[in-house]
């Protein structure tokens, strides 16, 4: 059984073991494009403790660029959690109450087995013979991962944007294993527009003549200026035109005046540039690749007859769906189309659109209508559940 | 006095002529920046006649990536017109009755000169030697070259995007030249996050080891990746989610199934590598890097105490906004922005919201709505200004 690992005891580690935990899956992934994948090693993080009936874990699923450091410190950068601000004691996922565990996914670069990795067979990294992953190949290895740890059910799956696509996959390849539900901010499938987006980001990648056809890690360079022009096109999207206008508007950077010359004369554009030198440091370029071919790739209703009712018929599983009003990547008419699908076959949902202004990263800011949205969903599953409020006790 | 040079004529000059029309401006030209730029060509087209009174006179303005060849065959690629619909005998903007001029701007790589022109002191092309120039000094070469081929007032002033940006700097600039103005689909500023968009695509020509810190012409490469990334970016921001999804949707490029690769899958993926493709053909990279940095550098308010309203203040001219529902590039609010400001000075002013799901891109598109506002208000200008209807003579 998993050992309590909180905040505290993982700050008290070495930065090169704050690496996080790691597990070994014991047999190999069967892959949605075909064959397997072998070994799989999962990294992952876990906050609170697992009660006796093993009834309280709750899997936080993460988005494209993140990683499973939900809620402690950030080995590589040293900043804090992702979700620090929703994953804790008393906070809107209480680890007073629940185990949480969050997993890097497969095709990530932190502590998962992905292109960065060593191949076995030839003792060189992955690179582009690492296998196309999917959602549903992420989930499954999630799901081995969790039968090791000892845990063969979810009291709930929550995560946002490629986070959001994870719960909706766990729904409906493991409906038994699902209590409840929580996909904020994403689609049942990926619309045309984020595919281009994605296209575009691989692109500026594959362009780079450091990617050397994705061999950069054995030929000792990295395709930093691609995958920074990838990163700053997908930013924008993850803002909203309102935000950018009142966070920045036509500010200058440091200066009084243009300077009639092409450097970052306006904030925007010094901003822009930072998040994709910062981003370089932190992610590999091929797992940018895979990652985003999987969100691509992702298309509830294509197994299921086009039908994304058909995906979810006979589920037991409690859903709780959030969508944000600025939100041009994942906009709420994609949740709506799910909340559809769930009414269609008489599902327990309920959906909240919250009113902001930030944009689809909402889900990852100081929200408190989307707090109070996830710990009230979570307390009244919690009901249902029979868990008792280990709080007030 | 200019000649009378029609479609036809057009086509009967050979492939190498066809890059058409050239003016030397008599004068260097001084810029918003501080200095002058000397020598001057200016690339130009004109269609129709111009009357003995020199009253008929439209000059059409193009956007970022367009050109002078507005209603004839294009000399690079044979395509027609960029507004061939719209220019010509019996068409909204009626060569039967009006005299068009459209030229290509200061910066660009058609004909007037660029950064990819010969630096006289160098004898190299100017690649970063070029100046930076503005909207404001696109304009003033317009306004030089029309005066040196005779013409002193323009009976209108018409066009989209960036080309609206020029209509309206000429309104502000030129009060007492411009009878009337069409400024489609556009701002009287460039926003937080179409500086974004841009300097996202500078940054992909600039990572593009060809770039050769903007050298690339006199080493003999061409940074043909990085502009075909800022190509594909920008080109995502031409269109409107719902006419991607329902031009590509998750159809896919000739296959029956995902490939489980890199390959283009998808149509929209193959869509926008050919949109990259084809442009770096026709465009130079770091025209692409002069002209963006001219839009994100407009601002009409800037110069009048930050009043919009101050811009227009004591104008005669008579104006007709249109913008379309479905563009987010430049929404429909950044045209009622101008309208209010035009309101608020008493201007003569018309607007029309024109519902398009085609995003910015339609004022490019056969849009009967969009045809009927320009020749209606073009009618309606053409009484006041007194011009005969030749057509019905």
């Amino acid at each position: 059984m998993p050992s309590n690992q909180t905040n505290k005891s993982t700050e008290k580690q070495s930065r090169h073991s704050l690496k996080g935990q790691k597990l070994a899956l014991k047999q190999p992934l069967s892959l949605d494009g075909g064959g397997f994948l072998d070994p799989v090693t999962i990294g992952y993080q876990t906050y609170g403790t697992l009660n006796a009936d093993k009834t309280n874990a709750i899997l936080v699923c993460h988005a494209l660029t993140l990683d499973q450091h939900a809620a402690n410190e950030h080995p590589l950068n040293g900043r804090s959690g992702w979700w620090d601000h929703i994953i804790g004691p008393g906070k809107p996922i209480d680890t007073d109450k629940y185990y949480v565990i969050c997993q890097n996914v497969i095709g990530g670069c932190l502590g998962t087995t992905g292109p960065a990795e060593l191949n076995p067979k030839t003792n060189e990294p992955y690179a582009l013979s690492f296998p196309i992953i999917t959602i549903g190949d992420m989930v499954r290895a999630q799901a081995m991962a969790l039968e090791q740890l000892g845990i063969d059910s979810l009291f709930s799956v929550i995560g946002g944007s490629m986070g959001g696509m994870q719960v909706l996959q766990w729904a409906v390849d493991y409906p038994g294993k699902v209590f409840s539900a929580i996909p904020i901010a994403t689609a049942a499938q990926h619309s045309a527009q984020n595919i281009a987006f994605h296209e575009v980001g691989r692109q500026a990648i594959t362009a780079d003549p450091n990617w050397r056809g994705g061999a950069y890690l054995s030929e000792g360079v990295k395709p930093h200026k691609g995958l920074a022009v990838a990163r700053m096109t997908a930013h924008i999207t993850y803002l909203s035109e309102p935000a950018l206008q009142q966070k920045f508007g036509r500010n200058l950077q440091d200066r009084d005046k243009l300077t009639f010359g092409f450097d970052a004369d306006f904030q925007v554009e010094s901003y822009l540039r930072h998040q994709g030198i910062t981003f370089v440091d932190r992610f590999d370029a091929n797992s940018y690749l895979y990652i985003t071919r999987a969100m691509d790739y992702f298309d509830l209703a294509a197994d299921h007859d086009s039908s994304l009712a058909e995906a979810f018929r006979n589920t037991k599983t409690r859903f709780c769906l959030v969508s944000f009003t600025s939100d041009w990547l994942y906009p709420t008419a994609e949740s709506k189309a799910i909340v559809k699908a769930l009414n269609a076959v008489a599902a327990n949902v309920s959906f909240v659109e919250i009113e902001s202004d930030k944009g689809h990263d909402t889900f990852l800011l100081d929200e408190p209508e989307m707090f109070a949205t996830i710990s009230g969903f979570l307390d009244s599953a919690a009901r249902a559940r029979g868990l008792e409020k280990r709080r007030s006790a």
